[in-house]
């Protein structure tokens, strides 16, 4: 895959900054959202393995690093308006810090919170 | 549902939106991501009609009240950080402005885009 391809088709943000889904490729399941600077993504495309720009933390952000949860990349999609990139992804262990697989593992129903069993 | 159950969870940004991303809630395709403030989600819950908040116009965005390509709402998820929000939802029509049914009708492959047939 060319970078400099998909980097063309991108309109990154005031702060360099491209929003990225995680979508499991099997299941389709949304598994988490973050952001991708122009290097993280060239680095993501690279490696195959999902590399985030960490806001919290201003630093690179390979997933799974140090959990082992590490998101294998399967294909790349980018929105209409190019500031969105959806990643189908094998996810290795749980998408999320919490232990969740899955990010959205709070859903709301009837006026309350309820944690989904995943 | 309560509105106020789920704007204790969000986190919103410094422009005071939050992250919106729309799936189908029967395939599970994620059709577009955009943003809602406050107001304009506490009305996507009261008139269960996605209604995001445009950057571009500055203005609320009731999806689909010009196309009839509404998107209905049948669940609404939560990100472990409150900076996302996940909404399966049931779409009219076809959800990107192109006439695609997903705004990520483009993928990449060796190093080309392709267009997705839908």
């Amino acid at each position: 895959m060319s970078a400099q391809t998909l980097l063309d088709t991108i309109t990154f943000n005031a702060q360099g900054l491209v929003t990225a889904i995680a979508q499991d490729y099997e299941t389709h399941e949304v598994l988490m959202v973050a952001y991708m600077s122009a290097d993280t993504l060239r680095q993501t495309l690279e490696t195959g393995l999902m590399t985030y720009w960490s806001r919290s933390r201003q630093e690179v952000w390979v997933k799974g690093a140090t959990s082992g949860h590490t998101q294998h990349v399967h294909e790349v999609r980018v929105d209409c308006d190019g500031d969105a990139l959806l990643f189908m992804v094998e996810q290795k262990g749980a998408a999320c810090h919490t232990g969740h697989r899955s990010c959205f593992f709070r859903t709301f129903e009837d006026g309350t919170v309820r944690i989904l069993d995943f």
